[in-house]
């Protein structure tokens, strides 16, 4: 019987998870960031980085275990490919992290799991097949993520100061914060998704009209894209990331009972995948 | 006397005119880019290159002309004024390129010039007052631009790859050309605005429907953009830039009679702006 080892790498940490075959964990390994597409060769580093650990703690090697990767950017199938030429493991297969963090989440459940951090995935479960909305990165996608958020407030600041839409609070606020639409522009020129991130909480704590007109359109992408994966009328809606629940409760009084929190982390999602791919 | 030298600078090239405070033109130059928030030194290079040129014509030294540089990027103050502390010439002003476009269009007559090519920038005069809305650059703005249009276009066809809108010939050609989704979000990963923009001439000459829907938005944009900044319902209405004569065409049955060619190019704007800094 073969050992199982999950994996679960994103942009800014990767973790590891070893068990037997009847999933009883037996190491665990945490490395640093894994996304494929930014930086394959860090990404190669930090996977074998985790499951090391994950092995000397369970006293197995690598090179013995039949391995799920969930992985950021797995979704461009160029990079899944490169990568799992040069990696050590028995057998490996590799997912986007949207599906593991959906199989954690359901299970074998009907249901939809919106992942709204940094960036935004959407995954969606239907009587056992998978499908995924988005995930496609910053520059033409991740709407309604973080970034998105935080870059639409700006563009709005600049919008603001050309009388193309009425000031707010909020919009003053940051347009006197970071000192006028010109260092805006400078900032954006050179601004990461995480630096547009970070002006992404500070939306939801207030009624600005500013903050209220782009969570309106963030909430209605989130729930197109939701409804467009949802099995049926009641199946389960599960948000994770780090603005997860604060769209968990914008968007309550639609989904209502329908919200149900994660049964199981993403790397339980990749272990349950590995398990999976070991039966007949 | 003084003489007078104009300059027309930005991401693709730099042009120089030269003339006598009555506005004869005695020398002419040309040289590469001059973007002063992408490359301050190079665009420092350019305008020296297109000066020297056009004063060698002349047989004037550039040290003793009164120069009005209009410049890609002039309007984020910090970097024109580093470069003003770079320049060789007795008096330098320094605008932003579609003010220069503007006064050479419009001389000093009430409109708006709207310059639509890579990115996007709009210019009104009103009774000699001069304001600009855009032209913040394609992170943060360059609605209907080229390279907003470019990408709206690749970010559709991934909407349509996600079943979030209907697919079109135009759609599917493209995803087949680029190789497919992922394809198409690695080309963005590291795309210009330039790359972007050269995917826009392809919406303009048919009816499918994500170019319609597209178009659409970028007409209401620029729409908006004109109105704000007209004097008046009769203010004349200038299209300039690569993609200009297109949008032109597109709002005719919008502006009829009050759209107009410019009067003169942005050198001659310039000169205009030279010549007038040196009255009383």
């Amino acid at each position: 019987m073969p050992f199982l080892l999950g994996i679960d790498g994103g942009g800014t940490g990767c973790r590891a998870v070893l068990a037997d075959a009847a999933g009883r964990i037996l190491g665990q390994g945490r490395s640093g960031p894994a996304n494929i597409v930014t930086d394959l060769e860090g990404a190669r580093g930090s996977i074998l980085a985790a499951a090391g650990q994950a092995g000397a703690e369970a006293g197995v090697e690598v090179s013995a275990v039949h391995a799920v990767l969930g992985l950021a950017g797995a979704n461009l199938p160029d990079y899944a490919r490169r990568l799992a030429a040069l990696l050590p493991f028995a057998r490996s297969r590799i997912v986007s992290d949207a599906v593991i963090a959906l199989k954690g989440a359901l299970g074998e459940a009907d249901g939809v799991v919106a992942t709204i951090g940094t960036g935004s995935v959407f995954a969606g479960q239907s009587s056992g097949r998978v499908s995924q909305i988005g995930g496609w990165g910053f520059q033409l996608g991740d709407e309604a993520s973080g970034a998105w958020l935080g870059r639409a407030l700006l563009a709005r600041a600049l919008h603001a100061a050309d009388g193309l839409v009425e000031t707010s609070p909020l919009l003053a606020a940051l347009s006197g914060e970071m000192g006028g639409p010109e260092a805006i522009v400078d900032f954006a020129r050179s601004a990461s998704p995480a630096d547009f991130g970070r002006h992404a909480p500070r939306l939801f704590d207030t009624d600005d009209a500013a903050a209220t007109a782009i969570l309106a359109q963030a909430d209605a992408w989130i729930a197109r894209c939701i409804d467009r994966l949802a099995a049926g009328p009641a199946a389960q809606v599960t948000f994770l990331g780090g603005l997860g629940p604060l769209f968990a409760a914008r968007l309550a009084p639609r989904y209502g009972a329908r919200l149900r929190p994660a049964r199981g982390s993403a790397l339980d999602g990749a272990l349950l995948l590995a398990r999976q791919e070991g039966q007949p």
